[in-house]
């Protein structure tokens, strides 16, 4: 009887957990920011920064380095002049800006982990691009394939990692063929969102044929249904090189989502001001943006910012700023003047997972959230201004994104959650803790941490005093070893196999041009 | 010639450079919050929990300890129900809340260190009333007066600090007599605005006398001249006691600045919703505040704001949570209901100064900041829920703190800032360093970090791989090393000595009442 009776109540319990965990994993696949976004500027402002870019782009106008880029250009009635300067026409640039899209719904081969951004709507990257990772382990090293494997692992672990980046270069394998393991990896290992790199025509045709087989779509399905992101870094002040106007044009051919984001270090590559460096972010960012839309009306696209400051004493990129979150801020003004959704980022220029890595990712996240970005890049384990991904740092970062994923619930204002019942009953004194209205809410009532530990000093000193860094690490390599790769029909991933197979024996990509 | 010349160079610079620290100190000593609240709730929710708490308290009413308030809430309509419980008459409450002022200018010893709180300007505070204190050489131990004064001497060292808690318990001095050597040192080593214990009517008065001395008023202009705060914290749920009436009194009749923080952790001693939480925590804040104005209308008061969430599993108090950010967004809504200035805090329940001390003291205070808080307790140097105060918190804390000094302050959009004769200069490709635009900018251009490092990771390395947290012990006893006492005529020290003489022969005070 006593027995049938616990029995019940584990199995309350159970479900009543389940339920739980469902209804975190809901809000936590895709987030909706409830907030109304910080503004930095006026509407004024905004349209001084506005025309102030319109200006740049008619006047100095930008370097295409690409000849079939400055023929699209053309077509439509840019005006080439001289030493490959495309100058801008305001008029047509805003009309072929109106094509492009305000939401991208980028689909999993998962359909449950499909996710849409722009709008209200936000999704989360790992960090990206780094040459190098670390552990407490092994320390900083060059990335390898074992070393990224894990990476994906772990990103596949939690859901408040939508997309994927490339994680870390695994310089044991050559850069013709590098592309190949890396789109494999994170087709086979996740269920995110991948990133495909611009390092050319045959490398970006590859990674498609990749994530095409991944998705069992054929060809013409395919170049319309979004499976991945790329980002175009305009080489900052005002040039698109070779290789990014062939991944822009390509990109938008294959019907895949490219985020354009001009790199617009202030007092560097742009003006010293944060005003003039958003002049020429924005001015670099609807040259390249347009192009897309010029390839193919309609086609996905976002709108990219990474404006920041450098330390003036040594030119070294400095980020998660005052400087910083006042460009983020403003980017998301800027994004919502062309209804386009955001790319923004969580960067930090530490070189340690310590705690100023924490605070200067934060800070850089509060900045992009608040103002209104829908794609976070670098959201999780970026050290060194992007040249290390950390496994600590992975770790801090996706307990700090939780956070934000719980903090984007909405509350609800009901009879029931006022609880002016439960406040008469415990009246003067007491407490909270055994009443109806504490048992009926607390397993899903706050947030849980991963990561933080809230135990008292006494106890964390008996446990050996072991700082949050530490546990990051635990953690991470406990995730590791606990994956399990995602579902995916074994045909598809023969097929893969098969296309690699082939790639490797013609010597894969030209990665030049 | 040439040394005349460079002499000229180094003279402006030398001038150029204190111009940019004036301009620094100016907006750091006085914040203006530019931005506009972020918002938790619709209108008719925040006053939906406003109708809800006026109805707490009239119908369960607040259990109050202290003979004297009752009568004076008798005195005004309200109804002394039976076991010491007031019920309010919500008219009558709301009529006195109209009493308080919505801003608070405390005055400093050095004029120039006055600040103002409320409306859109901001005030921050030290860490406060911790027993422990903690620094990677010493270690965690209970505080002493030497400890107290070191902190009192970092905390001088920072505009960014504008007042100053009871950092740590000097628990070397006997209780009846700690309150004239924290007082003392407060005003002696530290130009930021005090904090006076609620800790018996003697201690009250004693404090009061020392900083009457200190600020060389006569009686009456003192209790016409906010010069200090308190903190009255009700003993949730619903009830004041003894030494909080007494402290509400007193600093009333003083016209020393009384906030009322009611402590309402969801779960434990308020309900499990955040709504419920808040419910309660505005109906203790208001039964509280509106004491003050019926022993004095308009006596200065300021809303507080403490409400968070605590372990389920443990029942261990929880900081800089999802919640607690919902909560102090919601705060903000409340105070401004009101028009009074909000208190809010920036804990963290880590037990470390590391990466989680660094991301759940943030979430906080970014949560109070965006909130529209006015005042920020706790503002730097706390852990462990309270318990301690760190040295390396504290520094990692005022690096933050001065990112947001700076954020801050708002930028301008002109013709100058806008650059676009700069960015047609630079063209394509190239930089912007040896622009004139850049030269004429870029001493002020940036925030320059007192703690984060922005070096290379060869530099980094190869200076010994010191992180964050070691990085701000040693700048916390280089500001201790380098204090220098603020000027202050020394009769009046001699003054407060001579008191504190007489108060010591006398046995101190008497703490219980």
């Amino acid at each position: 009887m006593n027995t049938q009776r616990s029995g019940g109540r584990r199995a309350r319990a159970a479900k009543r957990a389940n339920a739980a965990e469902r209804a975190f994993d809901a809000a936590w696949r895709q987030w909706k920011n409830p907030y109304a976004p910080i503004e930095q500027f006026s509407a004024d402002e905004i349209e001084a920064i506005h025309n102030a870019s319109l200006k740049v782009l008619r006047d100095t106008g930008i370097k295409v380095l690409n000849d079939e880029a400055r023929a699209y250009y053309v077509q439509v009635g840019m005006r080439e002049g001289k030493d490959h300067v495309i100058h801008f026409d305001p008029d047509v640039l805003m009309g072929l800006m109106a094509h492009a899209p305000s939401e991208v719904t980028l689909h999993s081969h998962n359909p449950a982990r499909t996710v849409t951004i722009g709008g209200r709507q936000v999704g989360i990257t790992t960090s990206a691009g780094s040459p190098n990772c670390s552990d407490l382990q092994g320390g900083r090293r060059p990335g390898t394939l074992l070393d990224y494997d894990n990476f994906c692992k772990v990103a596949q672990a939690f859901d408040v990692i939508h997309f994927i980046g490339p994680v870390v270069e695994p310089q044991d394998i050559a850069m013709g063929l590098r592309h190949l393991h890396m789109t494999r990896s994170i087709a086979a290992r996740t269920e995110k969102i991948p990133f495909v790199y611009f390092r050319g025509r045959e490398a970006i045709a590859d990674s498609y044929e990749i994530l095409r087989l991944a998705h069992g779509l054929n060809h013409e399905d395919f170049v319309n249904t979004p499976v991945s992101y790329s980002v175009a870094n305009s080489n900052s002040p005002l040039q698109l090189d070779e290789l990014m106007c062939r991944g822009i044009i390509d990109a938008a051919h294959g019907g895949q989502m490219m985020i354009l984001t001009p790199f617009t270090l202030a007092g560097a590559m742009a003006p010293v001001t944060i005003p003039g460096a958003l002049v020429m972010q924005n001015a670099e960012a609807l040259a390249g943006l347009c192009l897309s839309q010029i390839v193919r009306p309609g086609a996905p696209v976002c709108y990219g910012s990474f404006t920041s400051n450098v330390d003036m004493r040594t030119g070294a990129p400095a980020f998660g700023t005052p400087e910083y979150v006042k460009a983020a801020f403003a980017s998301g003004q800027l994004a919502r003047r062309y209804n386009l959704p955001l790319r923004s980022s969580a960067p930090t220029a530490s070189n340690a997972p310590d705690a100023q890595a924490a605070y200067e990712s934060q800070m850089s996240l509060w900045g992009a959230l608040m103002g209104g970005a829908n794609l976070i890049l670098h959201g999780a384990g970026w050290l060194e201004g992007g040249l290390t991904i950390s496994a600590e740092k992975f770790i801090i970062d996706v307990e700090v994104l939780q956070m934000f994923a719980e903090l984007f619930k909405p509350l609800e204002v009901t009879e029931a959650t006022l609880g002016l019942e439960a406040i008469a009953d415990v009246g003067h004194g007491g407490h909270f803790f055994g009443t109806q209205h504490t048992l009926d809410r607390f397993e899903t009532a706050f947030y849980s941490p991963l990561l933080s530990d809230w135990s008292n000093y006494e106890n964390y000193r008996d446990r050996g005093a072991v700082d949050a860094t530490q546990r990051a690490n635990r953690i991470f390599f406990e995730k590791v070893d606990a994956h399990q790769p995602p579902l995916m029909d074994p045909a598809r991933i023969d097929a893969i196999d098969a296309f690699i197979a082939k790639r490797t024996e013609e010597g894969g990509a030209n990665i030049e041009r």
